[in-house]
């Protein structure tokens, strides 16, 4: 089941059914239904039903899914029950933020080590991880077999870093940086680009007053 | 023509054009064609040029923009000229680091204060910036005039503090919690969920190794 492909509309949602089922409880009810989940979420209910369908087998009509079987499914199909070892380059403040953040290892994501080419930093610890020179960079990730690499170093050396990245070994890199990343056929690049959010927030405040 | 209305996908190429245009030069000329943007970002220059003019009037045929003139109004479109005030709820590790970001005054973001609800945090400084109690949040909120709301608290806690901040004059929120938030009509939620991003890079490394 966990081998089917989805649309990437898909896998966006996901996440937040994950989040419904497992979140708090209003009595919580053994099963659940894709019309409760769209209910919940805002979402349509067939919408909801076919993202279910393509990861899951087991719901039955009328009764629907058992909610902790329809969990560990998607938490399967997420890849959140088998931890990937990353690494981050860029040990700065929102670097350091990500090494220290205690919400990953519960998505599946696990930072071994943080990277920077300022020497003062070397050596240092960030919640039990070190923070390494650049020339450990492709030893490391050569030797654990690291594929997600974490650019947060700023937007004119995100490219060179993401080079170095995929030299490296690394497959798919989560690029934090204010830079396009140019890369070869089967990489993956995530942006979180958080210009782009802030140009959007402003835009719609912008909106807002313009007709007032 | 900073109030006109660009698409939400040009709104998010302007602040990569924004970053190729300050960024570090290899000889930075004074001016600068859509030709020039899409070749170094990977764009198809019928779109870059699209979105210019959307933004900018300047440009001329065979020359193209005045760098510094095409700088100075894609900052003003992006409201990247105009600081807004935010405030942000949920000072632990994220939110703090969020607080500390240095980098958000050059998009024009200026964090105020921060909130928790958790008492051993009131009075704390992040970055020379207040953590103070959730009831402190309205009368701020009102008194100053702050429409951006950021919320970095657990995904269960996030709807609370999603209707709060509306009640307090927010017109603007920007989700790090891993929630799906309902909002009345003419609030925007920018949702930056990282638990989507670690799903799509996941999924990537999937598709990657069943092909192998």
């Amino acid at each position: 089941m966990s081998d089917r492909c989805v649309s990437k509309q898909t896998l966006q949602r996901l996440p937040a059914y994950l989040n419904y089922l497992r979140g708090p409880g209003k009595g919580l009810k053994k099963h659940v239904s894709a019309t409760m989940i769209a209910e919940a979420l805002g979402l349509n209910d067939v919408v909801v039903r076919k993202d279910l369908a393509s990861v899951s087998s087991s719901g039955r009509p009328k009764v629907g899914y058992v909610r902790s079987e329809l969990i560990r499914e998607l938490e399967k199909f997420l890849g959140y029950d088998n931890s990937q070892d990353a690494v981050l380059v860029g040990a700065g403040k929102l670097g350091q933020a990500l090494m220290a953040y205690s919400g990953f290892p519960q998505y599946g994501l696990n930072i071994l080590a943080g990277f920077d080419s300022d020497p003062r930093l070397e050596g240092a610890e960030v919640a039990g991880k070190k923070i390494l020179a650049m020339d450990k960079l492709p030893g490391l990730c050569r030797r654990v077999g690291v594929h997600i690499g974490i650019i947060t170093v700023p937007g004119e050396h995100a490219q060179a870093v993401c080079d170095q990245l995929i030299d490296s070994g690394i497959l798919a890199v989560w690029n934090f940086a204010n830079a396009h990343l140019s890369v070869p056929e089967g990489i993956l690049v995530q942006n979180e680009n958080m210009a782009v959010s802030l140009a959007l927030l402003s835009n719609h405040l912008k909106e807002v007053f313009s007709t007032k």
